[in-house]
């Protein structure tokens, strides 16, 4: 059961927890649009698996399937996932997911925030979006949570919290014409605050380059805890994306959050530019509507696209390169947990990463 | 969760609980289908959301819900009921949903028969049923109960358990060719004695009369405790069903249960023949290979089909003659439980009755 709610999270005394908070679960959802993931999504599905299946080694985690898919998740998934039906469109429960938020008193409800495929009908990644739209109700139907239906479209990607007051985005993504175009930035971040239970708003400039989600703050920058901000970082001053994260770097320096801290900033290596492989654009079906799949076309690829599990780190494996650099930094910043790297490249190719195909329940009631 | 369990229920310790014992909770599925359900099933939905509500007073409701109706019966469900998604192809959860079965000692398993809508190519009632078949798992993974695929043909609603080691089910039904034709008299019996923890098995003969389930037993007769059975009942020589019930009454005071006890019978009035009437043979599709809706046919109508919640019994009002008798038998027979009657003809014109789109899951786990 879920009730749909009228007042605000803020107003009932709930916020979002950090990430970095205990989870009680993880959600997923299976990939299978063949205008997405090439080869009929088996090479997606396997790099899934990979990652509920280490997940599932420090939280329960549920995949959402459709009808079709439904046997062969539950055959391969290994028998500690719980597999549900849910009808999408696609396989980001980040973006199109409920987001939690408690009130530390035995409540946990969640936010279902209006989504439309990454910009709608001005540069969105596919039509239509109504499934996604009605997959975060359905999520907390099966977690008995009551639902808060926010009145602006919003991706659970483009924001981060530090469940103390502060929320970052960027204005490339919050600002875009193509999500609230009737609202101020003020509106926006009256809003958020209303429905994360924030104070604070830190604005970054633009996300990572060429990332197809128009810049969502968690290919960019996360919260490793309060005060402590993982951020894509690269050295070589040619590429386009030197710029962008060294005026997010710039930015978050000069700011404070809610509890008036300055923040630290751990720069995580870029891996550099990847770009799609001849062969990688194969085997993807051709859909007006939807982003085609171009070789020699650079991917979004950041090591900060990471899911941070309760005790564990799944992060994503990007280049042989940079991977081990990678690791150890994430190892230093989180020395209580398991750091699990995991091949994902396939979801790369689909448009998003790790944190992106993720969605934490808090454990905190 | 669900593990796919290879062993059988009573070589694990488990057995099937009488309906009579306490619940967690109870499933039902929305009904839909045009070709069933007249006028676009708005009718069917309403009777459906009285019967769920009736239920929820006693025990949680699940409401499984495909895609397309989930907002609809979301919005006009009570909010205590809980609503998920699961792809069916018609909403008798009773046939097609799993049997529960627990050891006593906290485990709570469930039984997933083949389902082939009640007759396959032999008379069943709609093509294809995949979905139905696939159904119960779905259920179970929502419950996190682990599943026995059971190797034969079977109905929830063709057996009837006193939680204690006795089965009750027809001849009409389970020998049907239609069903399990490879399978002899006793190797169906001992098939459900492995999945259902019972060791004896009463047959009765027919069900009611032109029962399109080729003769439920759930429509015929039912345990009120261990060693009580209602059966549905007329005193009308000239009614078909008169036999039919004479002669169950019969085999049931003839017989004796796993105990050795003897069954008292509590003859429950039939209401009557009751006839589908022309406004209620329109406003359904024609499809070929689903019944006819034909005015002048008879329903397969009996207050035997109700379903016995924790605290509840929610019967079905069927005919002003007889509905008050019905009631006053039941109040009688179950002092400790509200009785509350349900206007259920329009289920009733879809085949069956509130037994049939309801599943109970035992509360000992």
């Amino acid at each position: 059961m879920s009730r749909l709610l009228t007042t605000t999270p803020a107003a009932d005394g709930f916020r979002m927890p950090g990430e970095f908070e205990p989870h009680s679960g993880c959600w997923l959802v299976w990939p299978e649009r063949p205008d997405n993931w090439r080869w009929g999504a088996k090479p997606a599905q396997a790099a899934y698996t990979e990652v509920a299946t280490a997940i599932a080694r420090s939280e329960p985690v549920t995949m959402a399937v459709s009808d079709v898919q439904f046997e062969h998740a539950r055959t391969v998934l290994p028998p500690e996932v719980r597999v549900v039906e849910i009808s999408t469109d696609d396989a980001w429960i980040r973006d199109m997911g409920p987001t939690f938020v408690v009130d530390g008193k035995g409540g946990r409800r969640g936010v279902d925030w209006r989504f439309n495929a990454w910009g709608g009908l001005l540069g969105g990644l596919y039509f239509p979006w109504d499934r996604d739209d009605r997959a975060a109700a359905k999520v907390l139907e099966v977690e008995g949570a009551d639902r808060y239906r926010a009145p602006i479209v919003l991706e659970g990607g483009s924001i981060h919290v530090d469940g103390e007051g502060t929320v970052i985005a960027t204005e490339e993504c919050l600002l875009n014409p193509n999500r609230n175009p009737e609202l101020s930035r003020e509106e926006i971040e009256r809003t958020l605050h209303e429905y994360l239970g924030t104070e604070k708003m830190v604005w970054l400039s633009r996300g990572v380059f060429d990332d197809e989600t128009d810049g969502h703050v968690d290919n960019l920058a996360c919260f490793a805890e309060p005060g402590k901000v993982l951020l894509t970082w690269t050295e070589d001053e040619g590429d386009p994306q030197y710029e962008i994260s060294a005026d997010a770097a710039r930015r978050l320096e000069a700011a404070t959050d809610a509890r008036g801290r300055s923040f630290e900033v751990v720069r995580l290596p870029s891996p550099g530019p990847i770009e799609i492989a001849a062969d990688e654009a194969a085997g993807v079906d051709a859909v007006e509507g939807t982003l085609p799949r171009r070789p020699g076309d650079r991917l979004a690829a950041s090591y900060v696209n990471f899911f941070l599990a309760t005790n564990t780190i799944v992060f994503p494996l990007l280049d042989e390169r940079h991977d081990d650099e990678a690791a150890e930094i994430l190892r230093t910043t989180f020395p209580t947990r398991e750091v699990v790297g995991v091949a994902a490249r396939e979801i790369l190719l689909g448009g998003g990463n790790i944190h992106c195909i993720t969605q934490q329940v808090p454990g905190e009631r």
